[in-house]
C-alpha cells in the first residue's frame, strides 16, 4: 500500500543551535560543515550576520500575502511543532547567554504562493516541493509554492532532485505497533522523504481489516486484543492463510496438504473478492497509488494442485506457470484501474510481459542487472523506481551507509527522455528480522544517505564530507528523541536516553 | 575492567505464565518446549500435576532451615523483584480464570544450606552456582549453597558446565548511560551470565575518573556536564590523546606530529603513573581480576618516536617492537601483582613470551587458529576463557546466533587436564558501531545463544529446538522490557513498547 506522506509538511527546521540562528558561513567549508544540513539544499548562502531568536520573542507566522490563512491546521500545527524543535531544549535563560548577536530575528513569515495551498490535501508526485528561505532582520522569509515545500538553513532556494523519496516498512512480518511508526514518519519528514511505502500484504500476514470482509478479523494470527490494529488506524490483522477459498490448495501427492499458497488464480470468486477488496481500499487510502507486488511468486503450491494443473492445460499455459501469473495479474490490474488507482508493480510483472497500462510504475528491485532492467523499462516507455541497492535489512559490519550514498541512480546508457522516467527510489526495510525492538536504529541514519541521494545534486559524492555532516544530523536526530544508531565512535551533545 | 555481576542473586523466575505454574510434562516434547527454559537445566523434570499460583495467597519466603535470614537484604529484594516478575502483568481478576488445576501452591521457601550465605560478599569463580527447586504442595523448595544459586523450573538439579559466563561492553568508543549499563545486568541475569567485562579503556577513551589524577577529570572529550559518569558511578571521562607525558608522542619524519600513540614505555613516569593508578583501582573494584588488555598495539607511533628508536638499540630489541611491548607489559603486571589483584590478559600478551603468573587467565579472542592457540594456552598451563566465536559486534543478515550456539569451546586436542583449564567464555560488543540507541537489541537474544553454551550440558546442540526455547526465552524478555530483537517472523503476546 502506498502512502504519500501527510506528515511531512512545510519544514521549519532552521539551522539553529540552541535557539541560536547561525550566519556566517560564506565560503568558510568548515563551519558549513557545522551546520551540516541534511539533505543538502540545492542552493545555499549565508550573510555574515549572526542573529539571535528569542524563544519570548519569535515567532512563525502567516505572511500576509500568504494564500494560507490561520484556518489552515496543517501549517498551524507545523508552526507550533517547528517552535517546540527550536526552542523546546533551552534549559538556560536567555540572560546568561554571553555571545553577542548583531541582531534579532523576531518572526519567519511563511508565504504560501500557488492559489491552492493544499491544506486539506495530499501531495502527490507531481506536488511542487521547491522553497525559498531568506533570512533578514526582522524578519525570515519562507516562499514555497504550497504547504508541502520545506526549508532548512539561512539563504537558501531548494527542490528535490527526484519526485518519489520513499521508505518500505513491513509489518506482514512483524506487528508494528502504530507508535513507532508514526515516529518514523516524523524522522521521514526530518530527511525529506515523501513516500511511505506501507508493506501491509504478503504470505505471511493479511494485516488489513476490512470492513466488506469484517468476519477474517476474527480469525488473526496475532492475539485478537493485543496485536490487533483497530479500524480506525486503518489497519487489523489476519491469518492470511485462513481465508481459504481465497488461496490454493496446496497438495502433498494426491491429497490437501493443509497448506496453502498464493491466491487461487482459477476460480472467479478470487476475483470477485479482489474486486470487492480494492473498491474499498480505493476509498480507505486516499493516495494515487496501490502497489501490487508481483515479486517472487513461488510456484510450488500452484504445481501441486489438480485443478490448478488442469486450467494451466485448457489455458495452453504447458508448465510455464509464470503465464499463470500473468493471467491473474493482468486481470488484478484491471480490477484496480476500473478503482481509478494509478499502480506500481515489482519489476517482474514488466519482466514477465504482463500488459500495463501506460502510466504503471515499474520498481526494479533486483540487485543483478539493475542498469539493464532500467534500461529496458525506461525504454519500453515505463516511469521507474529504484530500490535494488538499498535494502536496508541486509547489515552488515560497518558504514554500509557509504555504500547507498554512492548510488547514483542515472548510471545506466539511456537517452534523456528515460532519465526523466526514473522519479526517485526506495529504501526497504524488510520485515523478517525487524520489530519495534530494533527498526528505528536499524533504519537511522542509514536510510538518511538514501535521503540526500535523492533530494540533493547528483554532485553531493564526497563521502568524507558526507561523513561530517551526516554525523550532525544523526545527532539532530538522536536530540528529537529518534534512536539512530552512531555511524562510528564519538558522541552527540545529547545522547539517546532511552534503552 | 573486570566486574563479576553482583546484580545477579538466586533468580526465581520459575515457569509461570500468567501467574500459573504449569506441572504435566514428563516427556511431553511439545509441553516441555512450551516453557522452554532458557538456558536449560542439567537435570529437569516435571510432574503431573499443575499447581496454582495466587497473587494474593503465593508468598516467597526464607525456609526455617536456611543459614540466610531476613537481614539478608540481598535476597529479600530478590523475593520482591521475582514476586513483580511473576504476577506484575496480571490484569484479570483471579475468579474469571476457567482451568482447573489440582492444588494451590502458596509458598516458594528459599534455604540456603552453606554456613555463609554471603549476603554482602560477591561471588568470584570458585561460587558454587548449583542449586535445587522442588515443586509440591503446599510449598516448593529452592535449595542453594549461597545466594548465588539460580533457579527455573519444577523439578530442577541445576549447575553451571562453565564458571566463566561473561559479557564483554565498551564504555570507551561511545558513552552507555548508567541506565542502559543497568538494564543490561537485568537481561545478563535471565541469561544466567554471571561476569561483566567492562571495556572501560581504550586509544578513544580512558572514562575512569581517577581520585589520584582528579586534574584529568577537566579534560574530557564528552561534554564535561552531559556526558560525564559521575565518580559515584566509579567511572567518568578523560581523552587519553592528552594525558600527554603517559602517552608515547607520534613523529612525522624528524618532528612531533602532534598525535599520541600507545604509552610511551621508557619513561619511569608511566610505570609511577601505572603504579598509583591500579592501587587505586584495586581499592575502588571489588573484583578479583583486573583485564589487562594487550592485543592488538600498534607500533607505528613507537617506530616514528627517536627516544624510543634510541632505547630499542640501548636494550638490544633491534627492530622487533614487540619486544618492546613485552618489556612494558612485564612491568605492568608486576604491578598489578603487587595490589593483589588477578589479572587477565588477551592471548597476545601471551603469545609474546611475556612471563605470567600461573594463575593469570588468558583470554583467546582471535578466530584463525583458536583451536591451536586453545592447545597452547592449556598446554602452558594457563586457565584460559574463550571469545573469539562471540564478536557480536560483526552484524550480518540472518540467524547468526545459530553459529555461536553451534560452538564447542572443549572440541580441540587436548588432555581432561587441558580442558579443565578452559573455564568459561565471554561474548564481546564492542562498541565501534554500538551506542545506547541499538545497544540492547543487538545484544539480545544474539548473547543467550552463548548463555546456553556456556551453562547447558554439551549435549544440546539441536538448533532447531534451541530456536523454539529461544523464541519463547526472548518474549520473556521483551515481557520485562528488553528489547530483545526477533529470530524471524513471528509475534509474543506482549510486544516491545518502546521505540
Amino acid at each position: 500500500m502506498y502512502c504519500l506522506v501527510k506528515s511531512a509538511p512545510l519544514f521549519l527546521a532552521v539551522a539553529v543551535c540552541n535557539g541560536w540562528l547561525f550566519g556566517d558561513f560564506v565560503g568558510k567549508q568548515k563551519e558549513l560543515d557545522e551546520i551540516a544540513l541534511w539533505p543538502l539544499p540545492q542552493k545555499f548562502q549565508s550573510s555574515a550576520i549572526a542573529f539571535q531568536l528569542s524563544p519570548t520573542r519569535f515567532q512563525i507566522v502567516q505572511a500576509k500575502q500568504s494564500s494560507a490563512g490561520p484556518s489552515c491546521s496543517m501549517l498551524e500545527n507545523a508552526f507550533r511543532r517547528y517552535f517546540e524543535y527550536i526552542f523546546g531544549d533551552l534549559k538556560k535563560p536567555e540572560k546568561s547567554r554571553k555571545k553577542v548577536y548583531d541582531s534579532d530575528l523576531v518572526e519567519l513569515q511563511v508565504w504560501v504562493t500557488s492559489a491552492d495551498p493544499e491544506c486539506d490535501g495530499f501531495p502527490s508526485l507531481q506536488t511542487d516541493e521547491s522553497y525559498e528561505l531568506s533570512v533578514d532582520e526582522p524578519s525570515a522569509v519562507l516562499k514555497a509554492a504550497n504547504v508541502w515545500g520545506d526549508d532548512y538553513g539561512t539563504e537558501i532556494s531548494d527542490f528535490p532532485r527526484f519526485a518519489h523519496r520513499g521508505i518500505l516498512l513491513d509489518s506482514s512480518r512483524h506487528f508494528l505497533p502504530l507508535k513507532v511508526i508514526l515516529a518514523n514518519l516524523e524522522a521521514m519528514a526530518m530527511n525529506k522523504f515523501n513516500v511511505f511505502h506501507w508493506h501491509i500484504v504478503d504470505d505471511h500476514l493479511f494485516p488489513y481489516m476490512s470492513r466488506t470482509f469484517p468476519e477474517l478479523s476474527q480469525k488473526g494470527a496475532y492475539h485478537p486484543f493485543t496485536h490487533v490494529y483497530t479500524p480506525s488506524d486503518v489497519k487489523m490483522v489476519i491469518e492470511f492463510a485462513r481465508i481459504k477459498d481465497l488461496l490454493t490448495p496446496c497438495y502433498s501427492g494426491s491429497s490437501p496438504s493443509g497448506t496453502f499458497g498464493p491466491v487461487n488464480p482459477i476460480l472467479n470468486s478470487s476475483y470477485d473478492f479482489m474486486t470487492q477488496f480494492f473498491k474499498e481500499i480505493s476509498t480507505v487510502f486516499p493516495d494515487a497509488y496501490i502497489h501490487l507486488g508481483g515479486d517472487e511468486v513461488d510456484f510450488s503450491c500452484w504445481e501441486s494442485n489438480p485443478d490448478i494443473q488442469k486450467c494451466m492445460v485448457q489455458q495452453g499455459f504447458g508448465t510455464d506457470y509464470s503465464k499463470l501469473e500473468s493471467f491473474y495479474i493482468q486481470r488484478l490490474l484491471d480490477i484496480v484501474a476500473a478503482t481509478k488507482k494509478d499502480y506500481m508493480v515489482w519489476q517482474e510483472v514488466f519482466d514477465n510481459g504482463v500488459k500495463l497500462k501506460d502510466d504503471t510504475v515499474v520498481e526494479v528491485w533486483m540487485g543483478n542487472k539493475m542498469e539493464e532492467e532500467l534500461q529496458n523499462v525506461t525504454g519500453a516507455g515505463f516511469t521507474t523506481i529504484l530500490s535494488a541497492p538499498w535494502y536496508l535489512d541486509y547489515i552488515s559490519y560497518g558504514q554500509d551507509w557509504q555504500h547507498y550514498y554512492k548510488v547514483e541512480p542515472l548510471n545506466f546508457p539511456c537517452t534523456d527522455a528515460q532519465k526523466k522516467l526514473v522519479i526517485g527510489g526506495e529504501t526497504c526495510l524488510w520485515g523478517e528480522y525487524v520489530d519495534a525492538t530494533n527498526l528505528t536504529p536499524r533504519l537511522w541514519p542509514r536510510a538518511s544517505a538514501v535521503a540526500e541521494r535523492l533530494w540533493s545534486d547528483k554532485s553531493m559524492t564526497d563521502v568524507d564530507n558526507a561523513y561530517n555532516h551526516l554525523v550532525q544530523h544523526r545527532c539532530r536526530m538522536v536530540k528529537r528523541g529518534i534512536p539512530a544508531e552512531p555511524l562510528f565512535v564519538g558522541h552527540c551533545r545529547q545522547e539517546y536516553k532511552g534503552l
